[in-house]
């Protein structure tokens, strides 16, 4: 399934890298851990970096009701979503034909404010996209905190991923050049997990620490 | 030396965590190899990510003549730009005190084209950016080249940083939960360099592609 393809979200620069199916949107977006949100207020761009859960096409995020981000695009104004994994730099033998391969999706929406019933579940589902399965081994929300989190669902009217792979690819003649050309991968990695300091003894690592600590290598 | 602070680049949430100094937000910068812009076009938020150099208070940025950001953001429309590092997974007693350690820049500015003589400057810092000293082993761009490419200088006239660091805080009755707490750390790690297919016999990996793999891991 594809989203509709517009003037707003057609990836206008080497149009090859553009996809709009849903399938690669989600993947890219089920990769991250931060998105970068884009909202207007009082005529000037904002641009705030913010946690995501993402449910089909609804994307929830929070924060207090005094944040800047909450209050203004809670109000249902347009808002464009980025998130971009960066997979490594590419050299060529030109200055020009030097890049990087990255996945990247901008997504184009508007959120509105969900109910107290819906708000464990966008939480979760928050909590997830961070770290898997840590929700269930928490002190959950109590009503107090609860109330003092604002939950926002953006829903994705319109998206496009755009993704570059592989080698550099220089111009023709220099290729004879003496320049070393290739690729270099960049990866995220998580380390050893640290004991909080105040940490009761006898408590060990939990499923959801030690699973994204070895996957994540 | 600070920034100005007013509305536009106040920290509100947790404002201990706010920083205005030029020293600071230079450094977080510097760290990176990609932002996100945001911008407003027919009343629509933007956002795209992309390379960057920094250059004191000013932030160059390239692209093709047709691209949506050069083609918007060089009319000098207000833009912000943000660079974020997220550096590790802050693991709390309670959902609620989950977070993240990170450090962020936000800046807000607005762009102009620059003169083709300081096009050439513009593009080494871009470079740099990215691989330090790749720029003196390439191929540099010819005049065709050059003119493909549209190359902005935002200037920066606010910013703020926010940095979270340290381990989790959780409410006073949480720490006698037999709950684990403490933190995932998080690395951007550069793996081997791979040639590429093309390349000529012979040719070593060069000074800047050996440091940026031995210093980035």
């Amino acid at each position: 399934m594809k989203y509709p393809i517009n003037e707003r979200n057609k990836v206008k620069r080497v149009p090859k890298r553009g996809h709009y199916d849903k399938e690669t949107v989600y993947e890219i977006l089920d990769a991250g851990n931060i998105c970068h949100i884009s909202f207007i207020h009082n005529e000037q761009p904002f641009i705030i970096p913010t946690l995501y859960g993402r449910h089909q096409d609804k994307i929830y995020l929070h924060g207090a009701a005094s944040s800047r981000m909450i209050e203004n695009i809670q109000q249902g104004f347009p808002v464009s979503l980025a998130v971009t994994h960066v997979d490594s730099i590419v050299l060529a033998r030109s200055a020009f034909h030097h890049s990087m391969n990255y996945r990247s999706v901008v997504a184009y929406g508007s959120a509105r404010v969900i109910s107290e019933e819906e708000k464990l579940r966008a939480l979760k589902a928050i909590s997830d996209q961070v770290i898997e399965d840590r929700w269930e081994e928490t002190r959950l929300p109590n009503a107090k905190e609860l109330k003092a989190t604002t939950v926002l669902e953006f829903e994705i009217e319109q998206a496009s991923a755009k993704i570059r792979t592989g080698g550099p690819s220089d111009d023709k003649p220099d290729y004879d050049l003496d320049i070393w050309a290739g690729v270099i991968p960049l990866k995220n990695i998580a380390e050893e997990a640290i004991d909080d300091d105040l940490l009761r003894k006898g408590i060990p690592r939990p499923k959801s620490v030690q699973s994204y600590v070895n996957t994540f290598k």
